[in-house]
C-alpha cells in the first residue's frame, strides 16, 4: 500500500492519537489518493526489448531451444536494466541491450541475420531520441558488426537521418566503428533458410508458411529513463531471400522505430512493407498524443490496422509514464520487460506474460 | 455566381412570372445556400503540384526565369487536371504531372537533380495510394529516366515498398522502364552548384545559405479524383553534396509522401532530415483524422512543429473533400493547383495565392 504508506510519514498526520490513527490515516490517504497525479506508481525507468514476432509454438519448439532463448532474452534485458538502474539514459540502454541481441545467432540481426537473395547479409538499424527527436538510421551494411552503433553515429556524428549501402559503411569506417568479414554474420541455419526459400519460390508452393516464417527475427528495445526521456531502437536482417535492394521498416524512422518524450517510444518487427503502409511507430505515438489511449490500446489498434491490410508482427511500446506494452498478432514474440518497481520478465508465445495490459 | 445559377434551373422557379423573377430567384438561392451540405461545394476532382520550396525572392528572380517557372508549373498542373478532368484516377494525375516535372531541368528532380559529393546524380522518389495504402519507393537510382515511375512499378508489381541503388535499377529493367546514360540527368548549372558547395565546405564560410539553397527543389503532387480516391507522389535528387549514400525524405512513406482515403495525400519539399524526424506527411493526415483538422490548418501545424525542430521546407496537401492546401515556412514554394470548379492557378512566392485558406 504505498499511497497509505506515503500518507503515514506526512507530518500533519503523525501528531494524532493512536486512537484516532487507523480512521484518520485512511481518510488522509483517501485525500492523498484522489490528490495523487496519475503518475503516483509510474517507475522511475522501465524497458522492454523484442527478438522479433513469428508463427512460434510452444509444440513445435523444444525446452532446451526455448530455454536458449529466454536466457538471451533476459540477458538483453539485463543488460538496458543495469543501465537505467544506474542512472544511465534510456539511449544508452536501448543500445546495450540491442548490441548483445546482434551478436547472438539466434535473432535475425547483425550475426545470424537472413540471407538475402544473392546470398549475403545485409543489415538495416534505426534508433531514435525522444528527447530531442534526433534520429539515426542505415540500411543495406554488410560489414559493421554493430549495425545500431553505426544508426547512432548517424544520429550524433553526421547532418543525416539515414544513410545507405556503402556510403554508410564508408562513414561506418570513418566513424571508427567496428568492422567485420562479412562471414562473421553467416549461420548455417539461416543459409539453409535461404535455400528452402529458393526451393520453395521454384516449386511456387508452401511460399505462405515460408513467407512468414521468413519475414521475422528483428531485434528492438524502447526505454525510459529516470530521466522521463525516452529512447527506442531497431536492428535487422530483413527478410530471407530479399531481393532488388529491398529496404523494409526497420531503418524508417515513423515506421519501424519512433520515440517522442511527448507520447511513447516503440520498436516494431514483422512483415515490413504492411508496417511501412501503415506507418506503425508514430500512428501509435499520434494515437496516444492525440486521442489519450494508452501504450496497450493504441498498440492494439494499430497492429489491428496493420493486420487488416494483410500484415502481421508486432510493436513494443513504453509510455511517457513508463508504462510498457506488448502487441502482436502472431502466435508469438520474442519479448522481455523490466522496471524499478520489479517487474521482469521474459516470454515468447502469446499468453505468457504476467497480464499485458498493466 | 454558381449558387444563383443553380437555383435558376431549379424546375419551380423557372415558372414565375418575370416580375417576381429577380427578388424570389435572390431567396432561392438564398434557400439553397442555406440547405446546402457542407460538402455542395466540394470540387469533383483537384489536383496541387509542388517544385520545392526554398528562399527564393523576387528581386533575386528576373521576369524570364520567373515566366519559365510559372510555364513548367503550368504545364504540369494542366496534365495533371487533363487526367482528372477525363475521370482518370488520382495515381494516374500524379503520375502525369511528376514525369512533366521529372523531364524539365529546372527542377531537382530527373533531369535536373542535383549533384552528389562525388559529382552523380541519384534520385529518389515515393508514391502512395490512399484507396489501399498500397505504396511504392526507390532510393539511388542513376540511371531510371522516371523514378517516379519506378516507385509505381515497385508499388504494383513486386512484393515490398522500398527499393535501393543498384537493386532498383536491377528491378527497373527488369519491368521494362526506361533507362539512360547517366549523363542525361546533368545540368551545368547543378555541375556548378556541387563546385561552391565544395568550395564553401572546404572555406567553412557561407555555408548556412548554401545549405538551405541546396536542399530543396523536389517535385511532387497530391490529388483527389472523381471517386473521392486519393493519391501522393514525390521525386527529387536530393540534396547538392549528399554523401555517404544519404537518404532523405522524399522516398519515405510517411514523411514525404502519404495517402490515404480516410484523412488526405501529403508530398513533401524542404529539409528532409527534419521532415523525416517529425514524420510530416503522415503526421498530417494523423491530425486530420484524429482531430478534425483542416488540410490548411494541419498542414501548417505539422510546419510549425518541423520549424521548430531547426529545419524548413513546405507541404501540399488534398483532403479527402477534396480541399487543397499550401503549408511552408521558406520565402517562396513552387507550386500550383486546380480543380473542378475552376480553380487554376501557378505561384512562387509566399503570399501570391488568391487565398491560401480556401
Amino acid at each position: 500500500m504505498p499511497i497509505a504508506g506515503r500518507g503515514y510519514t506526512t507530518a500533519g498526520v503523525r501528531i494524532l492519537s493512536q486512537f484516532f490513527a487507523a480512521p484518520v490515516l485512511a481518510f488522509a490517504g483517501l485525500l492523498l489518493l484522489l490528490a495523487a497525479p496519475a503518475s503516483a506508481h509510474d517507475p522511475e525507468w522501465s524497458i522492454a526489448i523484442h527478438g522479433g514476432a513469428g508463427t512460434m509454438s510452444p509444440e513445435r519448439m523444444d525446452a532446451e531451444t526455448r530455454a536458449e532463448y529466454e536466457a538471451a532474452l533476459q540477458a538483453a534485458l539485463d543488460a538496458g536494466s543495469k543501465v537505467l538502474a544506474e542512472g544511465g539514459t534510456a539511449m544508452d540502454a536501448v543500445v546495450a541491450a540491442i548490441t548483445l541481441m546482434e551478436d547472438d545467432p539466434k535473432f535475425n540481426a547483425g550475426r545470424g541475420a537472413v540471407f538475402t537473395w544473392d546470398g549475403v547479409n545485409e543489415h538495416d538499424a534505426s534508433i531514435m531520441d525522444g528527447r530531442t527527436r534526433d534520429a539515426g538510421a542505415s540500411t543495406g551494411t554488410r560489414n559493421v558488426r554493430h549495425p545500431i552503433l553505426l544508426a547512432r553515429a548517424v544520429m550524433e556524428d553526421s547532418p543525416h537521418v539515414f544513410l545507405s549501402r556503402e556510403g554508410a559503411e564508408q562513414f561506418a569506417a570513418e566513424q571508427g566503428l567496428e568492422l567485420v568479414d562479412p562471414a562473421w554474420f553467416g549461420t548455417d541455419s539461416r543459409r539453409e533458410a535461404l535455400e528452402r526459400y529458393k526451393a520453395a519460390q521454384m516449386e511456387e508452393q508452401g511460399m505462405s508458411q515460408l513467407a512468414i516464417d521468413t519475414k521475422f527475427g528483428t531485434v528492438g528495445a524502447v526505454a525510459r529513463d529516470s530521466n522521463g526521456n525516452l529512447a527506442a531502437g531497431t536492428s535487422t536482417g530483413g527478410m530471407t531471400g530479399k531481393r532488388w535492394g529491398r529496404i523494409g521498416d526497420s531503418p524508417i524512422i515513423g515506421s519501424g522505430t519512433y520515440a517522442d518524450n511527448r507520447a511513447c517510444a516503440v520498436s516494431a518487427t514483422g512483415w515490413g512493407e504492411y508496417f511501412i503502409r501503415t506507418n506503425v511507430a508514430a500512428e501509435i505515438c499520434a494515437r496516444m498524443r492525440m486521442k489519450g489511449e494508452s501504450a496497450k490500446v493504441a498498440g492494439e489498434a494499430v497492429i489491428a490496422e496493420m493486420g487488416a491490410l494483410g500484415g502481421n508482427g508486432g510493436v513494443i511500446v513504453a509510455g511517457a509514464n513508463g508504462d510498457l506494452a506488448f502487441a502482436f498478432d502472431t502466435t508469438g514474440m520474442y519479448r522481455g520487460r523490466a522496471d524499478s518497481e520489479g517487474l521482469n520478465e521474459v516470454a515468447i508465445f502469446a499468453g505468457e506474460d504476467s497480464g499485458e495490459d498493466d
